[in-house]
C-alpha cells in the first residue's frame, strides 16, 4: 500500500533551507528574489506529478490533482518567511503537501476520489509591506484594497508596483476567489509559534481557531511637575495609572482566559527630574470567544477609567486593528484529533494566538482546520526555530491521515 | 526710620524683565551675552551704593559693604534662568539684596555694625552645559573639576573655554572659596518651586534645609514573547515589574514621607505585538533625612527585586546621582520664622525639594537659611511662573527684617 516518506520531507526542508536561508535565518520574504527562487524549486517537484499548476490573480500557486469528484480538498502553506525567520513556519505544509500528493499519485495513479489541491499562498508574513495574509485574503475578499494600494517597502516603492513584477495586476487580486468554487475543506499544518505543546510534551495538537483580536492604544495625560518640590499628593502621576494596567491585564486573564499584552510604554516628558505628563502604552488582547474578548476589552477599558479617575488623570482610547476570532470546522476539528491520536497515541486541542492563511479560507465559508507541530523553544519567526526531526516526521503521517479522513468526509457529505 | 521700599524691587524685576525675555520667557542663561547684560545692569545698581564690588576667580559677583565688624552677613541670588525661564527665578533675592543694602546705606551710613555682602552666583541653573551650582559649588570647594573640566555645550564648545570668554581661568575656580572667610551667615530669598505655600494660602514660608537625592535607573529584563501565542503563565513580563514599581513609590513616601518619581519608562522591543523583554525606569528620591532617605532607598529595592522574583524576570540598578541632606541652622531657622511672621502674621516651614546655592554655602560650613516666596502654580522653569506683587513686596520685607535679626545674632556670637 502507498505511504508517504516523511524522512523526504524533512530532506526537502533542508534542502531549501540550504539555498535560501544564511547565518541570520530564512530570507524567504514575499515578492524578493530569493522566495521567486524557492517557487520554483517547488514548482519543479510539482512538475514531477500529474498536477494542472498555475498561478492565481493573486500571486498564490495552486496545483491541482483532477479527482473523481469536482470537489476540492484543498491543503495550503506559506514558501515566504519573515526576514530572519525560522526553517519551517510556512514551507513545512507546502513540502507535506507535496509529499500526501505523491502518495496520491502512487495509490490512485494520480486521479482520487475527489479533487485534491495544494496551495502557496502569497505573502502570508507581510514581512515588506506590513500586512500580512496578502494572497488569502485576496481570495477570501478580505483584502482592504485601498489599504494594500497605498503600502510601500522601506524603499518607498508601492506594493502594486512590486507585485507586478511578479505577474500581478493589483487590482485584479480580488479574482483569485475563484480558486475557492468547488472547495469542500482546506487543511493546514504549521509550527506552533508558542509553548503549548512543548509545555505538555506532546508532538502535535489540533487547532481550535485563531484567536480574535482587539489592539488599542491608551494614553493616559496628567501633569508634568518638579520631582523634588511636588508633594506625592499633588500629582497627577500618567505612569502610575498606567502601570496598574500592568497588573490588571493579568486578573482580566484570570477571569476570562485568552491573552492580554501590554507591548510599549512611551513616557513624557520622560526625564529623571519630572513626574511624567503622558504615558500612552499598547494593549493586544486576543480571545478564542467573541463575546468573552468583548467583555475583556470592556474590564479594560473601565479598569483604565477607574485608575484615571484615582490618580487625577485622563485617560484616551485609540483602537489601531481590531479582528473576530474565526472558529474553525467541529467536523475537521474532530478528524485532526482522530488523525493525531492514531498517529501519535495523544493529542490535544488548543487555540492559536497569531493568525494564519486558515483563518482567511475559513472567513470565505470552507470548513477548514490546522494541525500544530511542537515548537522546540516555543519560538518562531527567528533563526532558532525548530521542531524535533521525529516529530516533524509524525506531523507529515498525521497530515496524511487526516487528507485521507477528509477525504472521505468531503465523500460522504 | 530708614525702611526698604519693596514697590521699587517690584519695579526693578519688571525692568529686568523687560530686556532679558522674550515671548517664551526669561533668557538670561550663563555664559551668554543676555546675562552677561543683566549683570551689568546689576552692578550699576550696586556702583549707585558704598560697596566695595569684583567677580571672584568663578564669576561670582560680590558686593560689600564693610561694616564694624569683619564678620559678614551674606545674601545671595543668581540672576541666571533657564531658558524660557520665569521672572522671578533667582533675581528676586539679588533685588531684594540690593534693597536692603539700600536700606542699610541709609541706616548706617554705609557702615553697619556687621558687614554685609550680596553675591550674585554664577550659573546656578546649569542650562548650558548641564551642570547646576557652578559658582557656588566652585566656592564650597565641592565642584567637580574632572567632570565639569570635560562638559561641552550642544555647540560642542567646552566649558573651560565658554566661561574664558567672561574672565575665568578654569583651573582656578576653587581659589574663590576664599570669599567664605569672616562668612557668618548667609540668607537667601527664592520663588518656591512647588505648591506647598499655595496650598496652604500663605505668602511666605522658612525652609528648613534642601532634600538629599538618590537618583537610580532600574532595569528590568524578561523575554520577548508573541503576544497571541505566549500562555499568560509562561511570560517573563518585564513591563509587568516595571508597572509594579509605579504604585510601591508611593506606598514607600506614605511609610518615610520624602518624595519618589519614576520620571521615564522605556520599553524594548516596544511593540504592540510582544511582551516586553526590557523596561527601564528611572527613580528619584529625596529626603531631608539622611537615614530615612537611605531607608527609601532599600524598600525601593527591595520591592524591586520581589516584583522581579515574582515576574521571573531580572532586575539591575544602575545609581546616577546621590547627595546628602543639608539642613539649614537652627537659629537662623528660628529667626526667619519670627521674621516672617512678624511681616504676614504667619510663618510656616518647609523642606526644599529643589537645589539651591545656599545648599553649597551650608555644606561650606556657613550657617544658612533660605525663605521662599508662595508660586502662584505651583511651578517654575516656566513663563508661567508668577507670584502676586503684594506677596512679592512681603518677602522683601520680610528678607529686610531676617536681616536685621541676623546682624543682631552675628554681633552676638
Amino acid at each position: 500500500m502507498a505511504s508517504v516518506q516523511p524522512k523526504r520531507t524533512v530532506e526537502e526542508l533542508k534542502d531549501l533551507r540550504s539555498f535560501t536561508a544564511d547565518a541570520d535565518g530564512a530570507q524567504r520574504v514575499a515578492f524578493t528574489p530569493t522566495w521567486a527562487e524557492s517557487r520554483k524549486w517547488l514548482r519543479s517537484k510539482l512538475e514531477a506529478l500529474p498536477l494542472e499548476i498555475h498561478q492565481d490573480e493573486a500571486a498564490n500557486l495552486w496545483a491541482t490533482m483532477e479527482g473523481e469528484s469536482d470537489r476540492a480538498l484543498l491543503i495550503g502553506g506559506h514558501m515566504d518567511s519573515v526576514p530572519n525567520g525560522g526553517w519551517l513556519d510556512g514551507c513545512l505544509n507546502t513540502l507535506a503537501g507535496v509529499e500526501i500528493l505523491r502518495r496520491l499519485t502512487d495509490e490512485y495513479g494520480g486521479r482520487p476520489p475527489v479533487t485534491v489541491r495544494l496551495v502557496d499562498w502569497a505573502d502570508e508574513e507581510g514581512a515588506r509591506f506590513g500586512k500580512s495574509l496578502f494572497g488569502s485574503s485576496a481570495a477570501s475578499g478580505f483584502l482592504d484594497m485601498d489599504e494594500a494600494r497605498g503600502l510601500v517597502d522601506r524603499d518607498g516603492i508601492a506594493l502594486p508596483d512590486a507585485v507586478r513584477e511578479y505577474g500581478v495586476d493589483f487590482e485584479r487580486v480580488l479574482e483569485s476567489g475563484k480558486e475557492f468554487t468547488n472547495a469542500a475543506a482546506y487543511l493546514e499544518l504549521h509550527i506552533e509559534q508558542g509553548p503549548v505543546l512543548l509545555d505538555l510534551d506532546l508532538p502535535l495538537g489540533v487547532v481550535l481557531g485563531t484567536f480574535g483580536v482587539e489592539r488599542h492604544a491608551m494614553a493616559f495625560s496628567g501633569q508634568a511637575a518638579h520631582s523634588g518640590s511636588t508633594p506625592m499628593d499633588r500629582r497627577r502621576d500618567a505612569f502610575l495609572a498606567a502601570g496598574k494596567m500592568s497588573q490588571e491585564i493579568y486578573r482580566i486573564t484570570d477571569r476570562n482566559g485568552g491573552v492580554c499584552t501590554i507591548g510599549s510604554c512611551v513616557t513624557k516628558p520622560g526625564i529623571v527630574t519630572s513626574v511624567v505628563e503622558e504615558c500612552q502604552i499598547t494593549l493586544d488582547q486576543r480571545h478564542l470567544d467573541g463575546a468573552a474578548l468583548a467583555q475583556m476589552l470592556k474590564e479594560a477599558k473601565e479598569a483604565s477609567e477607574r485608575f484615571a479617575e484615582e490618580g487625577n488623570v485622563g485617560v484616551a482610547w485609540n483602537r489601531l486593528w481590531q479582528i473576530d476570532p474565526v472558529l474553525f470546522d467541529p467536523g475537521l476539528i474532530d478528524l485532526c484529533d482522530a488523525a493525531i491520536r492514531e498517529t501519535c497515541g495523544v493529542s490535544h486541542r488548543l487555540p492559536s494566538g497569531p493568525l494564519h492563511d486558515a483563518a482567511e479560507v475559513a472567513r470565505a465559508g470552507v470548513p477548514t482546520v490546522m494541525m500544530f507541530l511542537q515548537s522546540l523553544h516555543g519560538i518562531s519567526h527567528n533563526k532558532i526555530e525548530d521542531s524535533k526531526e521525529e516529530h516533524i516526521e509524525l506531523s507529515v503521517a498525521a497530515m496524511d491521515r487526516l487528507a485521507s479522513k477528509t477525504m472521505d468526509w468531503i465523500s460522504k457529505r
